[in-house]
């Protein structure tokens, strides 16, 4: 049994957590152990569906609550072509958060609300946490452009107070989050609470390769580049040889091993080009796509498997955040959740003092 | 008058202000007005002094304290050939705090101490910390890549924590701030207070002429680019025409203009060519310099004040913290400085009630 509950926000009230702490849906890494192992410690673990068949996604469910009889949270890609079959999936299994990295649609909100799940998009930009709000979402979590996977310019010390001041609902900061000071900063903010990616794959109940956990912790905080080199975007990655070849070797050269993981990506996930293209287009905005620009977008997917799954780091890439260049153990997600809320307690009770 | 105290730190009795905040030393920018305006508003101002020759810094030390008679700082260069008489001129005008770009030695910092002047260097690594303190410095500022002018890679909330890690001494947290949510945020990672510079710079107190702050406000986040085409250093400039063409053009063809400032600023600064080497070479860290990195280090000053004091937009360079994107107001430093440490202490009452 881990820590009793220390702190007390509007994010445990709305998914009936005991600690505010989310462990973020990363692709090929949110597995059930992780989301379970956070669970069971009393943070909203999210599994990462995006990466998953619907039939896997299921099996992944049901490995959750074998693990856990507390809540948890299933990131989704609105633009799934089988989106609507996965929402039915966690309305049947009861799960508690649906979590988006690209804003779901008014309609698939309202679905998912009926059947009172809560809705937690991610956020890039203040713009869009002031519409997913309009559109219902009961709360969004916002990246700084420290953090890992697709990250923006604007760090956290910006983004967060200009996401802050859009919306009414619970923000979760994420980005550069791993200790318990910065769990009572992101407080001090007014956010209802942290998500941390780097640091829950840094764990011992994570499912990444241990020779590959221990390259993330070899790293320092000039460790971490981005690079649109994978997939057209922003991503912020390990600094490996590989990202490091990526960065320099041209879109030509690139394209063949593109193509095949393309195809490769294609047939695991079952998305057709259609939903390819429509990906590509959705992460650009709205903006056009070109046919190169698409075929990089499904490429992300089968570099990250490469790297985080098969440790293969010499063609694959490892999403990180800066955060990794002050990281150096690999604690349970009971420790780790224990010692960031201990802490942050013990930060408001120093702070306090300083109010007169 | 402005707000009583309301928040009290060890910064607040080290240096004895009312409250815990820093007006940074912005070459160029925090002349008299800015200092004065800080230091009466309950701050601490630091009075810029390395763009100053012995006899201006002089000049301007009698402005501020005709100003007012609260504690206010000296920014200085410890490699300044004139360093020793700017440390007497501190000491006979009774300066409260000195603070510096570049690590002070160990005999600068004790003759400082020793007459009752607190030190206050600004560090961008943990490591520069350790060394500063353990010579003896009273506190450290610290800027997260963020911030305006001369900047790291490394983000607040990745390079504070570090910092604080490090040492034992007071820690002023500064790059992203700029209101009260942000000093209780510092003040939970356990900083003893914030510095901001954009935001200084962006109030009636300062001396940049309008149409300068005026397109300041009119930049977003993205308005700011780290460029090393300056003086060979990241610094974080406002993203202007000039700087986009800046680091477009080819060394060669800026080698012209930027020897004709060097020599203007030999001339203003009464830094000696082997001066100026020695700080483009201390800039580095110890690592060795080539004759253009020199030119060039000695060629920034210039090019801020084309900006910064002449309003030469299109020859000038506008150092600028990406803060500067979340900025749409020009207050006077009482008005800044009441509404953060008011905000300030909302955010820790309001955070408080999170605490079981």
């Amino acid at each position: 049994m881990s820590t009793e509950q220390l702190l007390r926000t509007p994010l445990n009230d709305l998914v009936g957590i005991r600690h505010p702490i989310v462990q973020t849906g990363m692709g090929w890494v949110a597995g059930p152990s992780l989301v379970g192992g956070t669970a069971n410690a009393g943070g909203l673990g999210i599994l990462a569906s995006a990466t998953m068949s619907l039939a896997e996604l299921e099996r992944a469910i049901i490995a959750v609550k074998r693990r856990t009889d507390q809540p948890f949270g299933v990131n989704l890609r609105a633009d799934a072509g089988d989106a609507p079959q996965r929402v039915d999936l966690l309305i049947q299994h009861g799960v508690k958060v649906a979590s988006f990295a690209l804003a779901p649609k008014k309609e698939l909100i309202a679905k998912l609300k009926d059947h009172g799940i809560v809705v937690m998009p991610s956020v890039g930009a203040p713009r869009h946490a002031e519409k997913v709000a309009a559109w219902g979402a009961d709360a969004v979590m916002v990246q700084g452009g420290e953090g890992g996977g697709h990250t923006g310019s604007v760090p956290t010390t910006l983004l967060l107070p200009s996401v802050l001041d859009a919306v009414d609902i619970p923000v979760v900061a994420a980005g550069g989050f791993f200790d318990g000071r910065g769990l009572a900063a992101a407080l001090s903010y007014g956010a209802a609470g942290i998500g941390m990616g780097t640091r829950f794959l840094l764990t011992k109940d994570s499912a990444v390769p241990d020779a590959v956990k221990r390259l993330y912790l070899s790293h320092d905080v000039n460790g971490t580049v981005v690079t649109d080199k994978v997939d057209g975007m922003p991503h912020r990655m390990l600094r490996t040889r590989f990202v490091e070849e990526l960065q320099e070797t041209s879109v030509l050269k690139r394209l063949g091993p593109t193509i095949r993981r393309t195809l490769k990506f294609k047939k695991l996930s079952g998305m057709t080009w259609r939903g390819l293209a429509a990906d590509g287009r959705s992460m650009k905005h709205g903006s056009g796509r070109s046919w190169s620009q698409m075929v990089l977008a499904a490429n992300t997917p089968m570099m990250l498997k490469a790297g985080l799954v098969d440790g293969d780091t010499n063609a694959g890439v490892l999403a990180a955040g800066q955060v990794v260049g002050v990281l150096d153990d690999l604690p349970t997600c009971e420790e780790l959740i224990d010692r960031v809320v201990t802490e942050a307690a013990e930060c408001l009770r120093r702070t306090q003092k300083y109010a007169l």
